[in-house]
Formats: C-alpha cells, sequence, structure tokens
C-alpha cells in the first residue's frame, strides 16, 4: 500500500522532471542538481565555483532549503538570478517546485542553473528534478564509509566531490578506503579530491565543470 | 492530496509508536531514539557510551541503516543484544520497524536500548518510534547554522551534542553563533559539547544519560 503510494508520487515527479529536461534542453541550459548531507560545504563549494564561472557562463541559482534563505544571502554578491525554495519541513525537493521557480528565470538568458537541494544524503537522489546530471558531495569529516552505506546518490551521481580534504590529518579519514568504498559502488564516475577553504582540486573541478556547460 | 497521504502514514506511525511506548513502559526499558547527519559521529559516541554504561546498565542496541551492518559491526565487541534495520533505501526508521525487532530482545532482562537512526538530519525526527526521549547529534564539521536550518530535530531533543570539537581550530565554526542558533530554536535543551575522539565533554555526557535510565 504505502509502497504504491510511493510509486505514484515519483511517478508524477518523473512526468514533471521530463517537461523540465524538455524545456531547459530547448533554452539550452544545463541543470546541475547539486546533492550532500547537511554541512558537507554545498555553499561555499557553489561560491568558489560561481567566482570562477560568472565570467565565462550566465549562471543562476536555485536554493533548495527547508526554511530558512541563509544560503541564498551567501550568494547575492554575485548579483545572478537567484530563487529560494523553502520546502516548510520537506526533505528534498521535487520537479514540481523545480518547474514552478524556472517561470522566474530568463531561461534563454542562461547557461547554467546550479540547483542546490535540501542537505540531505538520502532522499535527494530518489527525485528526479529534470537535471542534467547530478553532483555528490561529501566531506571528509563525515567519514570514509559512505558511499557504501548511502550507496543510491553514488551510483547516480555524474561526479563526485570529496570535500574538506584540509581536515584528513585530524581526523581518521582513510583515503584508500574512500576510493574502494566508491569504485564498488561506481567504478567510473569522476572523483575530484578538493578542499573549498585551502584550494586544493580546484583548478581540476572548474575544468570539468565548464566542459559539462556548452554554449 | 500528497498532505493527506502523509498524514495517514504519519497517524499510522503514531498509533504503533503509543504501542511501542506501553511495552516498554511496561517493562521499565528506555529507549534513546538518537540523530544526527550522516558521519556526525553516531556510532562512535554508540561505542564510548556502551564501554561506560555496559557495568551499570543492561544494554541493547537497534542499528538502522539503509543497507550495510558496518555500524553493528563495531559493536560486536560489546557482546550485547543487537539487531539491524536494514531500511533497503528508506530514509527514517520508524515505529513499525521499531515494534517487529523489539519481539527480538528480552525486555524483561534490558534497562536501556539504544537506536541509531539512518544518518538524516531531517525525516527521523519526524517518527515518533515510541522512544523515551531523541537525541541530536551534530558535528562541528557541520558547520554552526544547523539548528536553525533544520530546527524540528533541535526542537524536539532532550538533550543536544555537540560532537568534533576537537576539529574547531581547523574550521570556521563559532561556538557562539551555534549557541545562539540553538537557543532561537530551544531555550533549555541541555547542551553537551564533546570530542569522542579526544574525551572532552564525555564525563558530563555520561553523567546526565546514566540520570536518564532509572532502574
Amino acid at each position: 500500500m504505502e509502497i504504491k503510494i510511493m510509486k505514484n508520487i515519483l511517478d508524477r515527479n518523473q512526468n514533471k522532471a521530463n517537461e523540465v529536461r524538455s524545456l531547459l534542453a530547448a533554452n539550452k541550459v544545463v541543470m546541475v542538481n547539486i546533492i550532500s548531507s547537511p554541512g558537507a560545504g554545498k555553499t561555499t563549494l557553489l561560491e568558489h565555483t560561481l567566482e570562477e564561472l560568472s565570467s565565462k557562463f550566465r549562471t543562476g541559482v536555485i536554493e533548495g532549503d527547508i526554511t530558512t534563505d541563509r544560503d541564498a544571502r551567501r550568494l547575492q554578491r554575485f548579483n545572478i538570478p537567484i530563487v529560494v525554495i523553502n520546502t516548510e519541513g520537506g526533505c528534498h525537493l521535487d520537479s514540481h517546485s523545480i518547474s514552478k521557480v524556472l517561470d522566474s528565470f530568463s531561461l534563454e538568458e542562461l547557461d547554467v542553473i546550479f540547483v542546490e537541494n535540501v542537505g540531505n544524503l538520502i532522499c535527494p537522489s530518489q527525485f528526479d528534478l529534470g537535471e542534467t546530471f547530478k553532483l555528490a558531495v561529501v566531506s571528509t569529516a563525515e567519514g570514509d564509509d559512505k558511499p557504501g552505506k548511502y550507496p543510491m546518490l553514488f551510483r547516480e551521481a555524474r561526479a563526485v566531490l570529496l570535500n574538506k580534504i584540509d581536515l584528513i590529518p585530524y581526523t581518521n579519514f582513510n583515503s584508500a578506503s574512500f576510493i574502494s568504498d566508491l569504485r564498488n559502488i561506481n567504478a567510473t564516475v569522476p572523483l575530484f579530491e578538493i578542499s573549498c577553504t585551502r584550494g586544493d582540486g580546484m583548478k581540476e573541478w572548474f575544468g570539468w565543470i565548464s566542459d559539462q556547460i556548452v554554449i
């Protein structure tokens, strides 16, 4: 019974996601759905990425948050279109909420929209937003066992960013274990080992993400 | 429509939670529902807590995980009853799954059951398991803005554990901001600032949790 209800919700989400995907394709807009646990560093990653990309691409942002506009405020200085979706307790964004807010963007004037999903390693990976691809962000402080324990996202992501590698010396994080765990789940996904605060790996990340945005 | 479905699911969960709560009370067993993001340190906290409490109390554990039994394996050395619930993709435990596994415990031989919920700061706070109380664990590496952004759990918890305070010097975590954010959401909840790896604050935590277990 509950499974059937969930299937209906997911079917309706998928139909709307397909619409969103067609609309984005018609306007040649790439949409990146960024997913992580709370506090893995999505907003800081976005700040650095917008700094790098804003001169090359026309960017927009959708900020998913349960209740505040704190993350959006951190991005205001970029003077780009930003829309906040407050889920009011909801644990993920869905394609219907994305579809609604797309009306407030001038899609023909954008190359890429970054969607910062609600901080949650589980539910957001089950809801297609119509995005071009998903991005998994995970922090070293979360431990090296996360891909095996939360496999859905790591299977679906087009790239994995291992953030906060500057903290490794102060934790029991084992890079070899993490990589082996990830490769069991997804043998080929590109992995970027980065530190947003110290700058490690950011050049490679900027290069890769730029290549995904066709203009 | 979706709201109505959600209400039905929550109503059925609440009814079963009430049954679980009665059963635990009849057997004088305290159940602690531990909730956090992935990688905030629930299992490590549990390891240290079991080490301290096992000589004083008869303990049991329910390990909620999406797909592995990794956390349960880490606790095997305590030689106490441990049951794993794999949610198979599900983002939280519910009272029905707890009710089912309670049959495999001899409740009359236990003082306390620790439930390690699925790593998720959102959904688990919405599902009453019939627990005696919820515990919120949050890591300094997640940032100081989490209570305001994920208020449900911080409102409901009987205690908040701020873990990994040994990492503060290597992050931009601001303790005053965290405390102010927490107090806006919950003015009175006890806060323990701890480091499971270094030992800070553990004595106070052990004292408090022992006081919650009446034998």
